[in-house]
């Protein structure tokens, strides 16, 4: 991890136009005459993001959709996608997964605009990279950085889902077969991200972790977040497999992949946030507090939480 | 090939947008507000499109510049790059890496927005990617479609060197360090571009090679094209390397990497033509003349050459 760390922090020093937002955020803003470009460029590598035996179609509509939901972090309307792609031996396997970037693009409803496609040479995994573009809403592409003292924290649907998923995949907990779903399927939040764009003074999905999100957002934005474990919002199989104690809800706010949106707004924006996630059919729930100071807090039933060693994934 | 071919076709049917322009482009036109946008992503693989012991400054301006060169053919105004970087076990080989996407960007006068960086699995090859965006100029991208017949058939600067600069990094040919530095170092003919682009009725980078560039044109534009082997224009070094004979002009016109750029205009446009690349500082040349019919035929001193087997490189 160090080393990746170490090469962005090489390629920081050149990255100096204001859209990259010093490579810290989800994705490039790009000022246009005819408004903001939203530009992201997400990769999977077999072995390492995707086990060599998931359905191609799996990981196509993976490849896709954590691309677009860099894009809902951003309030952007999609515009188009381009698939580089590096294939191997198994033609059966290019042949699903190109079907599968097609139901992906399809029903999340982005095109399939260009790319390229090589081949990696004799037994090297799979590399898979998208590049998605998309348009920010008129009121700005919302940043990490807006939150303000006496914002309130929420996040959208629920959360540990998809890392609870992943273990029972992995052979290492039981579960329903839903939890295995929603880390094979994410579901980005478009028409949540677009409706919360301009009620939301900051803004990011949660693709490492609701606690290591939530510390970026506060650390961006100079305030402290205070986190109430217990307003954590959990779904019912998660609560099945793994009960909803401290230690569950520490383990779902430390999980990463669900993709839900995690964002801050003013008390006064509660109805408007409440309207627009209703127009979108998603749930949304306030889960803590920004205040003055720095870095987050936790507290369960009003008693303070010490921080868990690891927030969530480090892996950028 | 056969399988890159049948991928690409599976892709195709998905990408029915116009701007992906049937997949068939140098890169896509997105229609916005503001202008057209130009969007390409092009991969390089270690071990496939370079060698494991080629400099990694080099490999980063070649990324950089064959994306550059695919916006070049539209005319486009660079606006940003994103990396896709997967990383292997040499920190040395990354941190040479980024200082060289870093100078090419710098060299090139395009801006760093974002990006991935991966980790490979250990041993295997490095996958990188780069998707550039481009402003297409006021008059619009062109196309490969648009030549007619009438129109001269145009090439800038000089082919075959990369291609004999390959030969001589392979060991495979004898020749002078400029034929090589032209293989490492494309430069994609951004301003040249960018001038041509409301002159011109069709144009393409020679990233394959002119006849099979040409081919490319001559179907896509519905139109025949007789190209004059004699007019294809040869540098000093690749003379003083491989002659100027019939075999030499057809292995110039058959070989890849020289990221010149391809184009067509009517012959009233002579000297607008010649005009924008003295402002450009390139020169061009006419090659060829496009007629009634379809696909390329060639002549040398005015008698009929066969096409050769292999009109260039067919790697997509």
């Amino acid at each position: 991890m160090a080393r990746e760390i170490a090469f962005i922090a090489a390629l920081r020093a050149f990255a100096d136009d204001p859209a990259a937002r010093g490579l810290m955020d989800d994705a490039a803003v790009l000022p246009r005459p005819g408004g903001d470009l939203v530009l992201t460029h997400d990769m999977l590598v077999e072995g390492v993001h995707y086990l060599s035996g998931d359905a191609p179609a799996d990981v196509a509509w993976k490849l896709v959709s954590v691309n677009l939901s860099d894009l809902t972090a951003k309030g952007a309307v999609p515009l188009g996608v381009l698939l580089g792609y590096a294939m191997t031996e198994d033609a059966a396997w290019d042949s699903a997964f190109a079907e599968g970037i097609g139901a992906a693009a399809s029903a999340l409803g982005v095109k399939l605009l260009g790319g390229d496609t090589v081949r990696m040479p004799t037994g090297a995994p799979r590399a898979l990279g998208l590049t998605a573009i998309g348009q920010a809403p008129p009121s700005g592409a919302p940043s990490r950085a807006g939150a303000k003292a006496g914002d309130r924290l929420w996040v959208s649907g629920t959360v540990g889902d998809a890392g609870r998923g992943l273990a029972i995949r992995l052979g290492r907990a039981q579960g329903d077969a839903a939890l295995v779903d929603r880390y094979l399927r994410p579901q980005p939040r478009l028409a949540l991200g677009q409706a919360l764009a301009p009620l939301v003074t900051a803004m990011a999905d949660v693709s490492d972790g609701l606690l290591i999100d939530a510390r970026r957002i506060a650390h961006a934005s100079g305030c402290a977040i205070a986190i109430d474990l217990g307003a954590v919002p959990l779904s019912g199989p998660y609560v099945a497999a793994s009960g909803a104690d401290g230690a569950a809800r520490i383990t779902a706010a430390t999980s990463g992949d669900d993709y839900e949106l995690l964002f801050t707004a003013p008390a006064a924006m509660d109805g408007p946030v409440l309207a627009a996630a209703g127009a979108a059919n998603v749930p949304v729930v306030p889960v803590g507090l920004c205040t003055a100071g720095e870095d987050i807090t936790l507290t369960l039933a009003g008693e303070a939480v010490d921080l868990p060693a690891h927030l969530g994934w480090l892996h950028e």
